[in-house]
C-alpha cells in the first residue's frame, strides 16, 4: 500500500469533493481517498500493483480538476 | 411571465450551477434560469400566477446557497 498526497487546483465545494472522492475511490486499487479543500489536496492511499500513480491523476483530470 | 435577477452567493464550479439550474429549472412554472458564477447571479424567469418568487429563494437555499 503506498500513500500520496496530491496538489489539486480547481475544487472549490462540496460537489467538487464528492467529484474527485467518488471517482478515485471508485478505482479497484484504491483504498481511501481524502480531499481537503482549504489545502487543495487530495490524499489518497493505493495498492500500486493494481492501480497506477498515473490512472489516479487522469482520473482526477478527468473530472475537470488540474493535478500538479 | 416575469424575470428577475438574484444575487446568489456560495456558488463556486461547475457543479453548483448545475445544481441551482437543475432544482429551480425543475419548478413548475419556471421558465428559464441562468447562473452567472463572476456576477454571483442567479437569472429566472417565471410565471408568477404559477410559482412564486419565495419559492425559487427557498429552492435555491435548499440547495445550498444564500439567496441575498
Amino acid at each position: 500500500m503506498e500513500k500520496v498526497t496530491l496538489n489539486v487546483t480547481g475544487m472549490s465545494c462540496g460537489h467538487c469533493v464528492k467529484a474527485v472522492e467518488g471517482s478515485v475511490g471508485a478505482l479497484e486499487g484504491v483504498n481511501s481517498v481524502q480531499v481537503n479543500l482549504d489545502a487543495a489536496t487530495v490524499e489518497v492511499e493505493f495498492n500500486n500493483g493494481v492501480v497506477t500513480l498515473d490512472k489516479i491523476k487522469e482520473t482526477i483530470d478527468d473530472q475537470g480538476y488540474d493535478v500538479a
